[in-house]
């Protein structure tokens, strides 16, 4: 039985593309996506194709008891959970305060910290008496400092920051290994920025951009989350921020 | 017809004391807490005593319509809204992860963000208007890091501080001064620390230190919220901490 | 005999200002600057005429003994020193690294941090004796963060910020109030912002922003400053920001 | 010819399993400290034994033209400089401001600011024509808050980061790498703490602490060194952390 890594939020960007690598270092890869069933089943086709082991989930994380269930019915049927990645987002778009709506500003928040909270306080007990885990957590730039148009996303994701300190603080030295991932740059993703942007507009910028490297590749950041999750124990990073060398930082101007 | 310093979040600490100060200084004094007619009745009395105006709202912010109701009903019947003191801590006890609930989680969000979100949507628009307003939003050190006991106050402050700098990135240049003020330390105040300890404690405590300033005085604390809103708007501070000089800074050792 | 306001790095912007205002509420204002006994006279003058003490000197501060000394001086022949104000720059331009010489980079540690150090270990040490005193230091956004043309500056900042930390951790609770003032905008202010621009333009400049505010007024900076000064030791303020409302925070976009 | 990873301030901790680390993957390790002959030879020994490639260098970097010489005769004769690794602390004991020089606050920063300063501006032009290099700065936790007895190492390293930041912002899109690595932690190395604690000691506490993985070990620091000298262009890491899970985190209480 091979230890699993759960990916939350495993669109065809960072979610999938981590889900994969570690599936091809010997992990069963376990995706949740709320929607798209098509898309879920390519990712999880790619990773069968390698030879691998992969298992797919259209669940909605904010809804009651969700998560927990998945985490108990994984952790019967599949196997014990090794690497979870938190890789659900809470960017709604660019919003000035009038434009933010009670429902928006709570959505951000079921999604970015109290699913993580639940996920923790499910998984985290586990890991604890197995005295091994990795919780991989994708930040963005709005945990760092909020923006005009980013009221619910900044609350959002600030909140998680602080509770991937205080999960660190209290987990760390019972052998959880939980990384906030800045991630600071737009990712070369066809669910979230293609999204976004539409496809017609996402394939001009990314013709456009050619192999300038200006957005981030996901498979890049897998390798970085899998080095992560590979840190010994004497020597773990628990923040780091990842971008592309052309993108500015978010602290300059 | 006075301007009005809305408290919300008026235990006999740092709120009471910024709602006298203002209101020694020409503010009407409008103080909302949750529950304790009694000790509201000594604040409103206080205020009262010394010739200055001051209301009394006993209200539940995390309700419903409660702060919307309320910004209106004080709009129309007692005067413009001009500083608002967001004072409603987060703080649920020391409690490690399997000790905190989903409810309390949720009710740490509701009150530090929620909360802070609504009131700034009713009110900003309005101050907007008048091109004038100071929003004060008292703030703790889990809002700046996690600590292992401290997983719902850390969420709930740090998305709060991020809310605060995205509000002020849209508002400020608008005339509308936000300013985000960590409170680092105990602060000598009955209705939070006091019902922490418990009185008898609480009083053995102060006794201790007799005038050795170890707590911060919540007096001194509205001084320098009252300073925060003199200042011209060529020259306004957004962040700022406020301890004891026997406090050690949470950054330190 | 009245107390000393020491003022090193007294231009015609936020130092003389400070001095000003510290003379106007009872300190006899000592004006430090490197150069210019004209500037240095009209300051003094400003004061003097309006019935207080001020007393000019033109010193280096970088060089061997002069700011040792000048303590000494002061503390013998006029009063004890019970306000430092460390309003040393160390901006050179915006320079690219190949156009940064060694000797800037030198130049800019020596003026903004061995300075610091060294009025530090004369002063402090007074101003324990009596229990008190006050250290404000004007600081600068590139204390916060370095952006490409700001090699020498940033550097010398960010040590400069580390150092006001370690002094606030180890006097503060000595009765010594050591505060880091970071000023995020541009100052109006002949003697830096109006020299880096030349006359005219920095004329043109204040006339075309007429009464916007955008220039943070050095009068409004000082009466901040004072503000600290006069906080209690129950609630002292370590770091504030303090930037026009106009101003883009430096952590937005 | 292999390509060259320079590592200023190998002491057999950090810098000498760093070098032997790239040069088991395809690098001539040049090492360079400033003192101890013998324990230098024993580290280039080690590293050819392996059948890898090793020059060693007794250098003292705070001495003129000492790195700048350094860098044009590698570049000449052993090969081009594809990494270089500044290793090299100012860490000089836990003293009061009292107890502090003016000698050894000039030293910290002639060491931790000054040489990066002087070793970028002689390496990265080289480094900038070949559109490639990786700078990897050792940090500390000196870097993020100063301590009371930090004065000169917090002020250097301070001052250390913002000059990474202001490199990144100025090279990172020229193809140069350059990141801020942050131990936060006791590293187990005889050249650091070793020296610190004394032979005897050091011997001690390692046998206490066993297997616990209190101590950071190098050779784990090294590899996650390697790993983001990996990073694709694409997906950067400016800022990371490493401590033991044991550790504390310096934000923590």
């Amino acid at each position: 039985m091979k230890p699993v890594c759960l990916v939350l939020g495993a669109g065809r960007g960072i979610g999938a593309n981590v889900g994969t690598y570690f599936a091809d270092h010997g992990y069963h890869a376990c995706l949740v996506r709320r929607s798209n069933q098509e898309a879920l089943n390519e990712s999880i086709d790619l990773i069968q194709k390698a030879g691998n082991l992969a298992t797919g989930y259209l669940i909605n994380v904010i809804e009651d008891d969700s998560v927990e269930d998945l985490i108990e019915n994984i952790e019967q049927n599949i196997g014990p959970i090794e690497v979870l990645v938190y890789n659900l987002g809470a960017q709604s778009g660019m919003k000035l305060l009038a434009e933010t709506s009670y429902k928006e500003f709570e959505w951000a928040w079921r999604i970015a910290n109290l699913g993580l909270f639940r996920t923790a306080q499910s998984l985290i007990p586990l890991m604890q008496q197995r005295e091994k885990g990795t919780f991989l957590v994708t930040s963005a730039t709005a945990a760092m400092r909020g923006n005009k148009n980013q009221h619910s996303h900044a609350s959002a994701m600030g909140g998680r920051r602080m509770l991937c300190q205080s999960l660190n603080a209290e987990f760390a030295s019972k052998g959880i290994h939980i990384a906030h991932i800045i991630i600071d740059g737009m990712v070369d993703a066809p669910d979230t920025l293609g999204k976004m942007l539409g496809d017609k507009e996402f394939n001009k910028l990314k013709e456009d951009l050619g192999s300038s490297d200006l957005l981030i590749s996901p498979l890049e950041i897998a390798k970085t989350y899998y080095q992560i999750h590979l840190q010994h124990r004497s020597a773990w990073t628990h923040e780091l921020n990842i971008s592309s060398y052309l993108d500015k930082q978010w602290w300059n101007d």
